[in-house]
């Protein structure tokens, strides 16, 4: 039973989806482990590091393999290759490219999304989002705090007092909470804003203030913020507009699993901002809670500038990689019974992860998208 | 009686000498206050702000003022062009340019240095080297975090623990604490080196690790460290190295005022360094801590990264013009008397600051490196 680790092929992708550290329990568990050459060189782990916790370096490491392990989607080409059964776990954002399913689904690739997770709480040692997310929350209060041409303490000194900065999280799930904890850290003044009303004690807890919109209340399912009418996300930047007049620094951080995550800032919000004054997006890579903002690229507008999150977990690739090595290892974990690879598609957790498997599309809203892209002949809906 | 604010002109350096909070204060005392156009810009204080203040924004504010404040020194054909008699107040580094100092003498310019002011407890509030080295060890502390692709603090997840960064600080003044502070607040493990033993209580202070190394004590004058023998240095690296190749991040901020800064880590000690370390050397302006470092560049020796700081107080104009127009403004208090400008030379503050007047070099060390040049027929020994 051999576990594949595959080398990331994405540009820009530094992660890794396992560690040298958890090597061994695998192999404990009844696999073999096998790895492409340089397949941590990202996360700066050598192959002598894998091979030493007793995985097998070879660039056939992929052949034979009955689970492939990676952080990004293995390549189409490289799917349609492989044996039929074979299993692959990976994160799968299949909503702007159903390419990704159809490809699976005809290779009659067994696929384990590690996005589509359930958040239910036996579950959360195998949730990557989430472990992603805190990362991504950390960077973004960091590169905020490396932006900002101040201070985020309050310092005082025999030449007097500098201000500590104002800080604006929007979005206040993993990602947001870990954002508020970082510039709270750093001793900035926090205010935290979520649509779930619920969040408002968590955003206090971090020791932030709630922003309290005075908007009817909107409650998600899964604990993701569901999407509002336009009306109230016009409403909603209405009030916020004051908010980010005032701040320093603001992190958005809102989104919703394989959708377009909403604008929270438009254009004018922005232009309403301070001189000298940020704005980073962790939302960016998919479109963005800012009007305009371009992933990896660093934009002014008015006089604000405004930072685009490009793959911002991988930013940090060694506690990236580490944690969703965890996730994976728990994953597999999961799926092993007499030392067998042997999912149960009882357990609730193997079947929401399963995106495909014989041939089939197994994940209800992949399928009904790839129904509706074929009655719209060719145009997806995938966005609002 | 006018005071003008000059628009610094040195690329890249966006502080400037005064903010509009404080120029009531000059007013009052019985000043006027004019100001260069666009002099606040970098700082992103506008011409507005200054005239709301009371202050009269003019092409010509350089005219007929009778002291000249700026954060660099004054360039040289504006200087040469200056009424005999006309005081300026700004940083005057002399030692590696001496030509800024025989300017100001055959100018006939009364030129005070902020750079000189006596460390003694009552000449704190205009000790601007201490403010701008607090912003200095501030920002070094956010680039080392922004840099290093792992989390300065320990994580705990329900996908595992991140362990904290282990960062070290070489130099435990102003900047060396303030560095100190910051990466402790955002929760990595510090460990502080300073050549004085005495540091080691203040580093402690700080919720750091001082890190001794069983070497002759060597305490300096003014609360500086001084020079020391190359043997002692030697050793120093050698004991140092061992920390170093245990550290995540290391922040240097060891200078010496008028001196080049010492060497505290050569190339092979970068080179003993872990993959995807980094080193951020405030000292790089004036030569650096870290061999071959280069100011306003990143360097790649072996698996570190080296970042040289360029102007870094410059980085933060705003709080950095804060402070330092305060420190300022406290000097004008000073050498002001009846709602004039009557610097009182029988004053160890003043006469610490000035650095030439009536077509003299009033300050000693300056005096003696002009001499020393002249002996050696040209060849300037201001290093070592």
């Amino acid at each position: 039973m051999r576990i594949a680790l595959a080398k990331e092929s994405e540009p820009g992708e530094a992660r890794v989806a396992m560690v040298p550290e958890l090597v061994g329990g695998l192999i404990t568990a009844g696999y073999e482990f096998a790895v492409q050459p340089g397949a941590g060189q990202g996360a700066m782990i050598t192959d002598e590091a894998y091979a030493a916790a007793g995985a097998t370096i070879t660039e056939d490491a992929l052949q034979g393999a009955e689970l492939i392990i990676s952080v990004q989607p293995l390549p189409p080409e490289l799917v349609a290759d492989l044996p039929p059964g074979t299993a692959t776990l990976s994160f799968l954002p299949y909503s702007h490219d159903l390419e990704v399913v159809r490809i699976r689904r005809d290779a009659r690739v067994t696929s384990f999304a590690m996005d589509l997770v359930p958040r239910i709480s036996r579950a959360q040692s195998m949730d990557a989002l989430t472990s992603q997310a805190m990362v991504a929350g950390y960077r973004g209060a960091i590169v905020a705090a490396g932006m900002l041409r101040q201070f985020f303490p309050m310092s005082m000194t025999a030449a007097g007092t500098i201000p500590p900065a104002q800080v604006v999280v929007l979005g206040a799930g993993v990602a947001g909470l870990q954002a508020i904890a970082t510039a709270r850290r750093l001793g900035a003044v926090v205010k935290g804003y979520d649509v779930r009303p619920a969040a408002s004690e968590e955003i206090a807890s971090m020791g932030a203030i709630a922003i309290e919109l005075d908007l009817p209340p909107l409650d998600g399912a899964g604990g993701y913020a569901r999407e509002m009418s336009p009306e109230r996300a016009l409403l909603q930047q209405q009030r916020l507009t004051p908010y980010l007049a005032a701040a320093d620094a603001v992190i958005t951080t809102a989104s919703v699993p394989n959708r377009r995550p909403p604008i929270l800032i438009t254009r004018t919000m922005t232009e309403r901002m301070k001189p000298d004054s940020v704005i980073v997006d962790l939302a960016a890579d998919t479109g963005g809670n800012v009007e305009d903002v371009r992933p990896g690229t660093v934009t002014r507008v008015g006089q604000a500038r405004v930072w685009g999150g490009a793959n911002v977990p991988s930013q940090l690739p060694g506690p990236a990689s580490r944690l969703y090595a965890q996730n994976v290892a728990n994953v597999i974990m999961l799926m092993t019974a007499d030392g067998r690879f042997a999912p149960d598609y009882g357990d609730e957790v193997v079947a929401g992860m399963c995106l495909t498997r014989d041939g089939m599309i197994t994940h209800g809203p992949a399928a009904s998208l790839i129904d509706t892209e074929l009655i719209n002949d060719g145009v997806v809906i995938a966005d609002e």
